[in-house]
């Protein structure tokens, strides 16, 4: 067998994934993203709601990539790709491969409203987290020294819009955060006065899962007294305000948008065809049409199934990644794998303190059981031993204690040139 | 008993001690900081490092402050005091006081040279010390791809000046995640070319510490492969190399400033008479010549001592406020304190795995007694009970793995303007 040279762009759950499967195998595997790190995306919300440290849910991929044999990182960006002549450019120069793999992921979809771009947080990197963390705080502590009473309100309003699960989750654990924790913090502030604001288009929450749950989840979400409000849209933003469709203003300095998902940057860069959100379209293989050596996964590849696009979720990806590389494998015997199908294992989202919704196993669970099993899943796919401990001992602490301990407002200071 | 109002500014180990020893004494007591946290300064060194998450060692003064019945917490930046009307100029406007107690803190002294306040990097801040891991991870991670070979030792030397306490630890940190973790991580590099250089103005190490400890603490970093140059001074810097006094050129992407520490800013913008370093000169109770509601304490006080001016470390500015709120509590009740006198608890300081120096009840200990005397004595200072287990478990975690897990490079995004 010949060593062939595999590059996997993107070290989000596909492209791990990818590389897992591919190490010790007999190839030349080049792992390359412009971060160090992977990063467990699903856990962002707690980091920005003050219930994790940043470091937690991070990664360092060169400590995965040394448990596996000739797999060596590059932290740089891809900035294009020649399909034709094999390479990929990189602001370090240009990187040959024989079998390519794109897991470049997604970005945050504003669908155009350049003010809610300009104005709203999202949470898609490690960073977003934390300055949304810290904008949060901020925003409690210009509260405590704020004369006007409706300023000092719209300081303590947060409108989240999205009602998928990472909406959801997030409203949960804000409300959570006021309420059980910076309540005892600010007692100078009637912080009952606080608002958590879930905007959601359609009519119903976590479109993704059945209508019980859906219905479990609103009930839930405003009995902790998230005010929800469905069939609603936000069509303008400032520093103060938020505008619905229906003309209705709410005072408001912070807009966490959490509505759309589409294909990162990077698939615009190349000449593929592409599907809505920019998403790169890929054969039942997972390869692009005229380049049966390049494989795109994850949340930048577009591909049917049963008459429906695949979602954008880690599952997937995590699925897709390890299909790629068994395919790569298999090529290179003779071989050739049946089309990718997706086995859907099912989706949950926790909603707070002993509630969450989960459809898993062919079962609907919610409030304490779907909470457990939410907590256990998280815990089992974080990698690293180290983070796991460090997140249970937050989760455990919180629990017992009412207490999250990260609510520090970090400065940014930017990094020296050289 | 007449309620009083206190204002102590900066809640360093100083502020945090004054306000304990304040609290439900009967006053009004308001904090004030530009951080919502206390920062436990003594182990940023090991954030630097990526052996601690930054969260880890800092706390939140609310978190404190809801134990203490009427003290009151402000997030803002003292611009200025009006000794005669009483007041404090916050950037929110002004704060009215009956006793104020300064406790600021110290800023890094780059004694005038320009070239090293530009490049250098220096460990006062919880930021300045993730900047710095960013920092020095990055500069392995351009190692990689750096075609030239000078280059490529030049990104992987680090040149740290002063040979105090800060000094000694952040060097003996640095090499032990060279060897023991990036070796494993950069099997592509060199990693025995890496550089360590020490370099120390006077003829020894550990200056505040007796003669033969410092001996023990160079001849432990020379076998740990660090490089310590005594009689030796940085007089220039620029991005690739540092220039010594002798004409000696180190060629280094990195240097860290620990040579020296002055008064905080603040020092400068207040009327009070000044010595050395910009500190603000006491009198023996603590306060200013002409105002004997204000007290001054921590780094930005000056005061002798039998003919020696206080140190500029933790210990005298916990006394110090322990002092400055008796004084108060004793004038309020008609009684005057005897000065301030500073019992020296003794120093010490840790080099690596196993091996310490520590000056303490009279004992000098070095090797594994100073150790863990050294670990055993920073946990207990460190505020907070879970940041005590989230240290330590990191601390095992490493003297077992040899694994300091928080190698992320983590990036600068500025927070949304409002």
């Amino acid at each position: 067998m010949q060593k062939k040279r595999i590059v996997i762009v993107g070290m989000g759950f596909g492209g791990v994934h990818a590389a897992q499967a591919l190490a010790g195998k007999g190839h030349d595997i080049l792992l390359v993203d412009r971060n160090n790190y992977h990063l467990f995306q699903p856990l962002l919300y707690q980091v920005a709601t003050a219930g994790l440290e940043q470091e937690s849910i991070a990664y360092s991929v060169r400590a995965m990539a040394r448990s596996w044999p000739d797999v060596r990182f590059h932290l740089t960006e891809v900035t294009g790709i020649d399909f034709s002549r094999k390479e990929i450019q990189v602001t370090s120069g240009l990187l040959p491969y024989d079998y390519l793999i794109i897991g470049a992921g997604s970005a945050t979809n504003f669908f155009g409203l350049t003010a809610v771009e300009q104005h709203a947080f999202d949470l898609k990197e490690l960073e977003d987290a934390e300055v949304l963390r810290n904008h949060i705080l901020s925003a409690f502590e210009r509260a405590v020294i704020e004369p006007d009473p409706a300023r000092k309100r719209a300081l303590m309003t947060f409108v989240v819009v999205g009602g998928g699960p990472t909406g959801v989750e997030f409203a949960g654990a804000l409300i959570e955060l006021v309420n059980f924790v910076l309540a005892k913090d600010y007692p100078e502030l009637g912080i009952h006065t606080a608002r958590v604001v879930l905007v959601e288009a359609t009519d119903r929450l976590l479109a993704a899962m059945p209508q019980e749950l859906g219905m479990y989840t609103l009930q839930k979400l405003r009995s902790m007294s998230v005010e929800v409000l469905l069939n609603a849209q936000v069509v303008d933003v400032d520093a103060e305000k938020v505008s619905l469709h229906d003309g209705a203003v709410i005072p408001a300095h912070t807009l966490v948008w959490s509505a759309g998902v589409k294909a990162a940057p990077l698939a615009a860069r190349l000449e593929v065809p592409r599907a809505a959100g920019g998403r790169i379209i890929v054969e039942p293989d997972l390869t692009l049409a005229d380049h049966p050596d390049v494989f795109v996964i994850g949340d930048i590849a577009w591909l049917q199934q049963d008459g429906k696009a695949l979602p954008m979720i880690a599952q997937v990806a995590m699925q897709m990644g390890v299909y790629a590389a068994k395919a790569i494998l298999a090529k290179e015997q003779g071989s050739v794998l049946p089309p990718f199908r997706y086995h859907d294992k099912g989706s949950m989202a926790t909603i707070g303190r002993n509630a969450a919704v989960a459809n898993v196993f062919g079962l609907q669970l919610r409030g304490y059981p779907a909470w457990l099993a939410w907590l256990l899943l998280h815990l089992y796919y974080l990698i690293g031993f180290r983070n796991r401990i460090v997140v249970l001992l937050n989760w455990v602490w919180y629990y017992w204690f009412h207490e999250r301990q990260v609510r520090l407002i970090t400065r940014r200071k930017p990094m020296k040139q050289d």
